[in-house]
Parts: C-alpha cells; structure tokens; sequence
C-alpha cells in the first residue's frame, strides 16, 4: 500500500536506485488541462544532481517519458504514466552496501522488514532518487493549480544555524515566488548566500554533511478546502512531506513557537475586507482576511483563505566520507564504514522543489476533494 | 471520508459536541484479546474535563457505551462500536456563535464549507469533545499493544516557556511511563510543577490561555514495523496527530534541532549487543541498537527497534474570555466576540492521552499491516 | 476493512443480531439537505420481519435513532451515525448453534476465522439483521438522488420457477417503480400474484424455504456517471451486492442471455433524439438514446442515460426447519441440526428494498466522485 | 482512482490501446518469491492476439518488460511495475473512430465523461488491450499462490448456446486445470470442439460476433480466507471481474440456478472427513468438506476449504464489420458506421487467461489481508 498516495489526485511510484528506471502513474488528473513539459522539465532540473559544487556529481538527467494520459498535447482524464530512466548506475561503487548498514540510511530496516530481499543498491526503494518522482508528480498538480489561480513557492529558511528570513505570512506575493523558483539558492535575504556557501563547502571538505529548514507557501487558494479532522490540510499535507526521507519535522503557521504565546496573542481575527460589498457565504470566502496569520491559512483543517504556510526540518545528508561505527549485516558483527561514492553535503537546496511538490500534490487533492467543492 | 482512518486498525468516527452523542466504529481488531473495561475509563478520564482548577468545569462523564465487537469479555474480530452520549450540553451558551465565528476556531471555514448548514453549536463536529473517540480508540489500542509487549507513554514537555527535560530517548523505561500516566501534570522534572501551575491560574485569571509542547515514547517495538514512503512510521502518526484540533507541530527524534548538527553527530550509529550470539535476521531485530537515537527510532520509515520519540505543539486554547476583533458571519460585518461559557486555560495537560492514542492507534494500524509483518 | 464502503459516499455498519444494536455511520452526504424521516421509515418497514404470514413473526421495530450530520432537519455535511437497538432477543433460541454449524450460514467459517471468538448468536455480525443498516443508508441515499431527479425501484422477478415479467428497458416509468414500493408482493404481473404466495406457504409447511430472483432499475441518471476499468458502474454495484447475504449472482442488462446473441443483435444503437436541436456534449448528454438496452445503461463502465438494469439471484433462505446434516464445531464430530426458532419460508420480498439501498449507494457514490461530476 | 485496485496485493494500471505503452504497478507482493518470467509470458500468450483463424491477426507480442521489484530473480517487496510497448499500431484504421461512436463500446460515454479529451483510437484506456495488465498481474499472483498451494483454471463453458460440461464442483483435480490451461480451446467435453469452431466461423464470415460463458475455479484454498460483508470473497471477485470490458454478469456455485432449489436442496452440509483423528480449529480447516457446493466454496463471504467456482458471462465482441446505427459525436448527428480493421469474432477463447487472472489478484489480495490470516 505504501507507494499509492491520495483520494483523488492519486501517484504510484516505483523504481531503484540502481534498477532500469523509476517512475510513477498518476490517476484522477483533471481532462483537458494543457501541459507544459519545458515547465515540467525545468521543475526535474531544480531537484536533479549534478548542478554545482556542493552537488553529487552523479549526472542523471532525470529526463521524464510521458508513457499514457496526454493526447495532442492535453490530459485526457485516464492515468498518467511516467518512467525516468537510470543510466548513470555504478552498481559497483555500493557493493559494499550489501553488507554494511548505513548510519542514518534504511539499510538495516529494510534488511529487517524485507528479509534481506531488497535491492540494496543505493538504497534501492528507499534511495532520495524516488523524489524525482514527486517532483513530476508536483509538476503537474502545480500546472492543474495554476489554471484555479493557486501558486507554490519556497525558500531555505535555514541551513544549520544560518538562518533566512521568514515569509510575511500575512502577504506573499507571486513575484517573489517566481524569484525565489528562479535562484540557485532560494533565500528571502540574499545577504546570508555566500555565507551559506561557505559554510556547505566547509561541510565537503570535512566529508561531513548538513541539514536546514524548507519553508513553503500556498497563495491563492480560496476558503473552504481540505476536510475536518482525518484529511485535515495538515493531516494530508504532513503525511505526504514526511514520506520524504530525510523530513523529520513540520509545522504550519508559528509551529512550535505558537505554544509560547498566550491565546490572544496566538488566535487569528477575522475582518471583512468590504463588508459593506459583500452580501453572502460567496463573497465570505474571498473577502475575509485574518488579521495575523499564526494558524498559517488553516483553522479546523480547512483553509480559511489566508496563505498556508509550513516548515519542514531536513536532518543532514546520511552519506558521508567520514568514517562510522556500524554492523555488517550478512556476517553479522560490528564494524566501520567509510563511504566513498560521490554524496552532497546538503540536500536542503534539492529538497526545494520536493518540498513544493508535496504542498501541490496535497493542495491539489483536496482541492478535488467531494462534489463541486471548488469553484 | 474525513471521518474514517486506517489501513489495519480502522477507525470511524462521527458526533457533534452538542448532538445527542458522540462515538465510533473500530474495525479490524484482532479477534480474542481480553478487554479492560476499568482500564478504559482511567484513559478517558485522563481526557474528561472538570478534574482540576484549570479545568472546564463542565462535567461530562465521558462514559462510553459497547455496542458491538466484545462479547463474553473479548474481541470478536467483528467491529467495536460504542457511544459516549452528551449529557451536560447547554445550547444556550452558545447561541451567539450561530453567528459570530471565534478566531482561532473552525466556526468560518465550516460555514464556508457546509454552506451555513453545519451544527454550529460548540463548534459541533470540529470540537475538541470529539477527541474523546481517540482516547477510547487508543485505549483499546494499547491493551492489543500491550498484548505484543509494546507500551507507549508521553508526558508535558512545555508550557508556555517552561520546560520540562527531554526523554533520555536511547533508554526509556516502563516504570517512567507508568509514574507518568498517573501523575496529574505528567512530568519528568517535578521540580517545575507548582511554577507550571501557577503560569496556568494566571492565564485563567486574565482570561486567557496557554499552549505547549507533548512528548511522546514509543517503547518495545521491535524493528521492521512501517512501510517505505506512503506509509512511513512518522507519515502515519503525524497524519493522525494532526487530526487532533489545536496540533500546529511534529517532529521525531531531535526533529527541528537536528538541522543544527553535521551529518557525523546526526547520524545514529548501529551496535549489535551480542554479535557472537546472535544468528540471523530474527535475532538482529532484537540485539541491534544505536548507540544515540536522534532520527526518533525510525530509519527510512520504518522501525529500527529503539525507541519513537516525538514531540506535538499544542496551540493555546482559542477559547478566551478577553475580548477579541472577529466577524458576524449571518449579517456580514465586522465585530468583537467575548466568550462566556466555560473553558480550559490549557489543554495540553488533557491533551496528554489524546496523543498517546494517536500514537497507539497509528503504530497499531503499522503493526498489524501485511502479512506475518510481526512476531 | 471490511466494514466500511465507498469512496465518496461512506458507510461503515457495525452490530451483531443478538448485541445491543446494530448500526452505521455516514461520511460524505451533501450538507444541506432535507431529511424525511417518515420516509426512511418507510423504508425500514419494507425489509422488517413480522408483516405477514411467510415472514418470521419476531417483532424487531427496526427504528433507527439518527445521533449525529442532522441538524435542524438538514444534513449537515459531518457524518451521519444511527443506530437500531436489538429489543426482541432471545439468545435461549440460539444456545444450540454455539455448537452446531448451520449449513448455508457462515458459522462454520467465522468459526475458523475468528478462533471461536465470535458471537455466534442468531449469526452475529453474518446476519441478515445487518442489512437493515444498508437500508438506512439507502433511504438517506435516495432522498439525496432524488433531489438529482434519480429513482430506483424493483420487482420480484422470481420465487423458484414462478416468473414475473422483464422490465422494458427502454423505457420505465416513475409510475410503475413507485406503485411497486406500495406493493406488498411487488410484481409487474399480478395475475401470479396468488400462486406465489400457494408456493411460498406450500414451502413454509414443509419447513423448507425458496430463493428468487430481484430485478432493479435505476431511472434518470445521465450519462457519464461511473468510471473505467476498477470503478465501473457494475463493479461498484455487484461488489457492494455481494455483500449482502444470500446474494449468489448478478447480471446487468440482459446478462447471461447476451451470450446466446450475435454481436449485431447484442450491441445497443445510438440515436440522438433531436439532433437537429442539439449542439455540443451537454445536450448530448440529455438526448442520446440507444435503441436497445441490452447492456443496461452501462457503457465501458460508464453510464450512457438509459435506465440501469441488474438483477439479483437470492439462494434460498439457509435457515430452515427441516433436518440436516452438519457438524458440531465445539466436540469435533458430525451430527444432525433440526433448527427450532422462526424463520422465513422465502427472504425476496423483505431483501427487495435492500437491493435497492444497493443500488442507491452505489449509484450516489458514483455520482458524488470526482470533481464537478454531476450537474 | 479507477485505475488502481487492491488491500493487500495492489495492482495500479496504465496506458491506451494506441500510445506509447501500456503498464502497471504491483504492491504488496511478498518479498523472497523466485518468478519464473517464462511463466509469464506463456500467460501472455494465452491472451495476445493473432494466434489462429478466429483471432484478431493484430500481431502484438505483448511481451512485458519488468523495472523494478525483482531483484536477483526474485520479488524484493518493492513495488513491480511493468510495461508492455504498443509496436503495431495503425492509428489510421481509427481515425473515423474520432466521430462515430461504435455501438456496445465506450465511445459515448467516454466522449461525454472526459469532453472529447480522451484518445479515442483503438478505444483508448477502454481498449480491451489493457487486459493484458491484469494477466502479467495475475501471472505473479498466480506464482505466489502456488508457493501456499493454491491453483486456479478455467474452460469455456458455453460460446452462444454450445455448452461445455459444468465442472463438478466438489472434486476439482490439478491435472484437469493443467490440461484446460494447456488446450487452445479449453473444454471439458473435446466432443463440442469442432461444433464449437465451425459456430465461430460462421459468425465470422457474416461480419458478426459471438459471446459465452466461462467457468473458472480456485483450488487448494483453505477456510477462512475473505472477510465479512463489503470485503466478502464474492464482492471482491465480482468488482474486479466487472472491470474488464464485456463482462456482463457473474455467478457464484450454482448462481442463478440455485434460486429454484428448495432450501433443503441448496444448503451444502457440513462433514468431517476424520473426525476422529481431528482435534481442535486448525485441523477442522482441513478436513472439513460440504457434501454439495452450491454455494460455490463461499459462506458468509468467507471461503470453507471446498472449491471456489465461479461463472462470468462476456457479450458478444462489439466490433463487427456488418452496417450499424450510430451517432456523429462531433458533428452531432445520426449516421451509420461499418468497421473495418481487424476484429475477434469471439474473445471469449482469450479472455479465459483474464478472467483466472482476477481470480488470482482477488484471491491473493484476500489471502494477504490481516494479521497471520494464512499459514
């Protein structure tokens, strides 16, 4: 069940690392959206390797081939099916993987859970390369969204301790979610980049990795989406990011820091814009605004017009050059490793697009969600 | 389909907060386990208002009435149904929200959702009342749980700014969680309680309200439980604990604080305690451990045999007396809303079990996913 | 799992005929409609016992108690749950069964399934008490397609070899499925009307029982309602036909018998009625019509307008008065069972609107999927 | 969601008759399991076209190309997804298909629910091509119930009014299975084969097409598999079976017929094969048998260790070269319609591999739900 996710806007993914391709079917795409696939291709390059210095320089080109579901150029409302070859595998270099579990990989569980079956190549199933599936699959949620006016953006709030600005959560605006879409490293404050790359390379050259912060934002998207308690928009949103490995924190509006103000301070007012203009339930949903936006666009897991917007905590890259105590599976006993491939030291900047393609494939799906519920 | 959760372990769930009861379905309970019925009703208690000072003072008994799926003291395999009827429900406190919505709360996108026709009446099935069916779900849970040796305890790690120490999360016993379960403010550091309270009474006395932070541990589960991606451990907890009004956070093991460290302090190394005795897959699920635990137990998704630890940000109360700016939803236009009724200062300390069925509930359903999964 | 259905209109029934009560929960009804309760009651009586001579005499009231998505009279898009309290048990009757595996019925199974746990009175969970809930769930289902101008009726088609006429496909009238509802024995040919009833008691003195067969129509639906492939209009409905007990088969349109035709004969023509009026897909929509109906209103899964048309076949009732071999499940050895308590001699009649609550859901789930669907 | 179906064994699927290729993704197949590809692809062949004189001479070789999920010769527990290229395509023979709507097809309906964006040549993902996905599905699910002991098989029971033999339903042997899978036409009665041949010529050289019957059963499979009410053995047959193109009825054990037998006649009684030697629950799933099986191996939706037979009917091929009514979708008018391309007289002979392969994915999917429910 686990590589089937959603009610209505549904991706299956499959695919190894080291396998003959990865890939993914999705069905419950709308019929007649026009697509893209320039677009598609530009949102697979923000997350493919091999793009600077702090990148692996493994050269995948991630290149999707659209396999049903288009038809002169448009959805068709039967499956999409996708699959992303993998030609640059050196099985070779992960040998040694068979036996010794990775610090911080699913090597071990995956040995457990699949009684040493697994493809353990480069992690196989659970290997990061299965989010360029994602990022397809956001692709075109992203595109599905645009035509109801909703955009995705993001930026690196953090990385380690270097800290970016946070988004004005109350007014995001889409210029500067296109900005952000079009830099290398996707910061509110450009002032902290070259400390930021420092700080990476610093990490590479010490064979040690680094982990940061994503913060993402939905605009544009009307009241009144997402359902109460088990699909809440936080429920369906957070279950999707954490499928993601390496993710092993969200939050929405203030997040834990909304837990150290008082109620008064924390709750969100509600205004109407043009009170007077405004005759029913209708205009409700456009015209009212909250006057801070600390529940981050979601009260009772439903929007309430505002931006939603989430953080999600990315732990520093498991592949390291550095040497590390661990257990050799197959003989059964303690050991060290030292893995040689070739790793990022950071994820963070590749993680972006991943981040942004939960919140459009999650956003999406509820926005499907029931009869007529968006208009 | 908001209301129904689970793959294995399924529940439904349904009522308002003031309908003529509130309750559930469970499906999916192994068939032969003998049910505590005192021990569900400690359980609810824990949830059930009215105990303390900080305390609505409202009072429900919260006593839930089997239906279905037990007989002659055990479950039958056929789904547990059960009730909890509202009693103490004064309509009349309420009348004034038919119009005015409460920030902080779901009045407005319930209206915009459900068009106006939504029992509006104490916030009807968005309330916190409904958590109620969590704790009975989680109780039976955990008794099935406790069947397989597994025990799950969890206790306040903040209120406000004060802050109780961390779980020792590479070593938690069952003699902790069981002094904590019966603690009336569950904490690790006792030291800091009569502070903790007062900080509470003082809220109370300004009319308003706090939030904070829940800890929770998972112990005695052993490795290979979860699924990759979709259904990872923490994809299927943070879903569920999201459900859970007023949760605005998750995060496992060091979550937010491990994008501080490098990958060679996040990474938890692997140990096998008896490398010379131990044989095989089986026995590695149950001699190795790591030797820190900041990935919260889990790798790739799935169970690596150490503890889960995570913690949930609980928003303060929305329900406050002080006067605060809101809108007339029925006339359209801008007004102020000061609470009457009656309400808890804090929530977290009655949140408290309402998360550890959340995580009872959620690694249940993971156990009990596929075939011969556990032992 | 197995005791929640749908993907848009949810049902999840719970209970055990000699338990406290049997009943269901609701998720997905469209908020904002009316709920006549008369009507459902209505309903309810259609399918309980002890109206005439050939229906077992115990006297269950079968009124449900609506807990919760009702408010004001109006749904109110949250779930709706019921529940119908079991008053006439006598469990006394059923003491023998906990040893004796009844031929026909499932005791013998849920035994081995369940290890004994069940609840073996009167058959549990495997009761045809059970599907009162479906009809609850499709009296609300009907109120909700009636609002869409879809109805839904049934006859008997047989009892043993006493045959009713066929529906005209083509073409049923309002009129004839609701004078059916006010039927007590409903047929479209009376004149069999009293050698039916001669058979059913002639079976009743033997203590022996008969099956039938039910056909069932559902008019005024549009086309394209349904899905392809795993979703079909058939799919939905027989999966959830199976379900009630003593269901043996199903076929739609004419079913086996389109077997014995040549592909010319078989395939339906389509002929738009005013095609000089009608000028884009909307109106097609509403003026296409196929000249035959030998495939019953479905197309690739997929409505095409004309009238749904399945029949059921109904084995007969398997509790019966006359001796049988069997095994006693307790002592491990064969036996004989001579059932005592009240049983009906022919369950057609009371499973009529229980195939039509089938029908109902079904229908209203494919109608509620998707985005926009319906119109 | 129409394209995925599954609990347990989850099988996703994609493509149209004409695109680039068609595919699936299986999850939840069980790690560990060897597969014989060779297996596989005599399954395929069973299926593929252009094998004889009443076979479509479209000469695709069908042969599936597997991407994941086996590694090492064997199942990894990762997800299996496959293609299967489209080589000959003519996508001219089609074209007039853009405006006629072919009778007995989904063209219509297809057109209305997807707006005329669907591909519409070959039928698109309606194409009975697509079948091709469930038997490499069924071809898997087939290898891992061989691992539990669990055979299935099929004959033709009837092409219009020639009848084969019935199989006798209490006494089912492998070798007759495997003599049936074996045989171009499989029939019980050799006698009829002849008969049975000319029939379809006849039909043919008209231009015309013939439908049938076909019995299929399931072997070696012990009490206890499937699951109460909405998940029953029958529901989750029938709903897949009902997914491919022209089934239009289906029938468990006698089926229809069984509704002009007394009850006393339909019941199968239970016996104990050595009741001596029998001691407790798990050695009654073994040597329990009824002494009829009119219910077709299935109790209360649960299987009771007989034989699961089950009857589908499939119309007559839709496409045929004789002279049609029919509408103009796009210049909305009626017209006439004669096929050309190339057309089966009969699918029946391929569509038996399809129809034991939902058997398989049904009854592998229900043998795989729960905890430990088979050993």
């Amino acid at each position: 069940m686990s590589s089937t996710w959603g009610r209505n806007y549904k991706i299956t993914i499959f695919g190894e690392s080291h396998g003959v391709a990865i890939g993914g079917v999705i069905d419950g795409v709308p019929c007649g959206i026009p697509i893209d696939f320039s677009e598609i291709e530009k949102e697979m390059k923000r997350r493919s390797p091999g793009k600077n210095s702090f990148n692996t320089p493994r050269s995948e080109t991630d290149t999707p081939k659209v396999l049903s579901g288009v038809f002169e150029g448009k959805t068709t409302g039967s499956p999409i099916a996708f699959i992303i070859e993998n030609k640059d595998q050196r099985s070779l270099d992960y040998e040694k993987v068979k036996e010794l579990a990775r610090p911080g990989h699913a090597d071990f569980t995956y040995f457990i859970k699949y009684k040493g079956f697994n493809d353990y190549r480069g992690g196989g199933f659970s290997s990061g390369r299965l989010t360029a599936t994602l990022v397809f699959s956001g692709a075109i949620a992203k595109q599905v969204l645009e035509s109801y006016g909703i955009k995705i953006g993001s930026h690196i709030k953090s990385i380690k301790d270097i800290c970016d600005y946070d988004f004005d959560c109350t007014n995001i605006s889409e210029v500067v979610l296109s900005e952000l879409k079009n830099s290398k490293l996707p910061l509110l404050n450009k002032n902290i980049e070259s400390e930021m790359i420092n700080l990476i390379e610093g990490a590479k050259s010490q064979k040690d990795s680094l982990g940061g912060v994503v913060e993402c934002a939905v605009i544009g998207l009307k009241a009144g989406v997402g359902d109460p308690f088990f699909d809440s928009m936080e429920s369906v949103i957070s279950g999707l990011a954490f499928s993601v490995p390496s993710v092993k924190g969200i939050e929405f509006g203030l997040g834990f820091d909304i837990t150290k103000l008082y109620g008064s301070q924390a709750n969100d007012s509600f205004y109407i814009k043009n009170a007077d203009e405004c005759g029913g339930k209708e205009n409700l949903k456009n015209q009212v605004v909250t006057l801070t936006n600390n529940n981050g666009g979601i009260n009772g897991g439903i929007s309430n017009g505002m931006p939603i917007v989430f953080r999600v905590a990315i732990k520093p890259t498991p592949s390291i050059g550095k040497k590390q105590k661990t257990i050799n599976l197959r003989e059964i006993k303690n050991e060290e490793i030292e893995l040689k491939g070739r790793h990022d030291p950071v994820i963070v900047p590749r993680i972006v697009p991943v981040i942004e393609s939960v919140a459009a494939i999650a956003v999406l799906d509820s926005v499907l969600n029931g009869e007529k519920l968006y208009e």
